[in-house]
């Protein structure tokens, strides 16, 4: 049977890792076979991406719309390697963001979300994750979570309204996607773990 | 005014360096200042995205869908950074390689064309070539050629096939197209240069 695939979205700090552990932890418990995933990232040429695009090269930085096809590329290159030859063999990826995530920073916080339909609808087709957890929290709240943890890069030093416009466009496409939940991550861990552990032990039982 | 973008066209050993060459000295002769390009490439990212794209990183290669993606990354970042300023302050650009090449690379060549023509609508818009010189070659005197040069590199290793896919895809993009001519690029070098600088001229006497 294929697997699912469930992602975990959101803000800087809003406890995406700790997420990634509670939803793999769960599925153990479940004795799913899984693998984890990042985005952009997770295979050689998707990681040499996320640098380029993080980093630049030779002081020079992408454009917003370059910055969306390296993103797609990046992620066209792990559903094709990795995600889709994973589901395919029964294995459950959980993965740290996916294509929500172009929609809501580049769509939503750059305002190209025009360009991100397109590409996105050309690249992924119908390919979309199973289950979708977002999770919400505060723009200064996240960051300063970020900050405390020494995490800060290139996007983490954008204006706070640009973290406020992609907020925005998260809750509406959860709103909009009857397969993503919307939790809240401003609660203490605690909580928002047993929140987190919560909602897949409902999907879980929703795909029995 | 607004300066023009030239563009030459064709595959592996047609002679487009030697077209850009004498592309770029009519221009000087009419006193027209100009910037060269080459695609994909042209700034340090696009030039890290042509290695990465051509080299793979740590053994591995990009997808057929990757690729895509990747140069059309490169493209938008030289379009928006190098290109678009240059025209913009009354320069001419001449060009190796553009959109075309994708189209009949990855669209002809690849099998990709409703991606590329998709990808392609959508960051690029309406921004096109004023002029486009496709130097028409069979593939394996092309070959041949490149072989001699020692210029083989990743593309040139495909099959034969390919890039009769690829010339067919050329031939039929510049029939449809009233802003790009064809040129036999297979007599010696004398008289396609003959051409080409003919093709120019007719091309300046017309935008008078």
């Amino acid at each position: 049977m294929r697997g699912k695939f469930i992602v975990i979205e959101g803000l800087e700090g809003a406890g995406k890792s700790n997420a990634q552990r509670i939803v793999s932890e769960t599925l153990a418990a479940h004795g799913i076979e899984f693998i984890t995933t990042r985005e952009p990232g997770g295979t050689p040429i998707a990681e040499a991406l996320r640098n380029l695009w993080k980093e630049g090269e030779d002081g020079e930085h992408t454009t917003d719309k370059a910055e969306v096809l390296m993103i797609y590329a990046a992620r066209i290159q792990l559903v094709e390697t990795v995600i889709e030859p994973a589901l395919a063999s029964g294995k459950w990826v959980v993965g740290d963001r996916h294509n929500m995530s172009s929609q809501a920073y580049q769509g939503g916080g750059r305002g190209l979300a025009e360009l991100v339909d397109e590409v996105g609808s050309a690249i992924l087709g119908d390919f979309e994750p199973d289950f979708t957890i977002y999770l919400d929290i505060e723009p200064s709240i996240g960051l300063e979570r970020a900050r405390g943890r020494g995490a800060l890069d290139r996007i983490e030093q954008l204006d706070i309204d640009f973290f406020h416009r992609t907020r925005e466009r998260y809750v509406s496409l959860v709103k909009d996607n009857p397969k993503a939940v919307l939790i809240n991550a401003e609660p203490a861990i605690e909580q928002v773990s047993a929140d987190i552990q919560q909602a897949v032990e409902i999907f879980l039982t929703s795909e029995k």
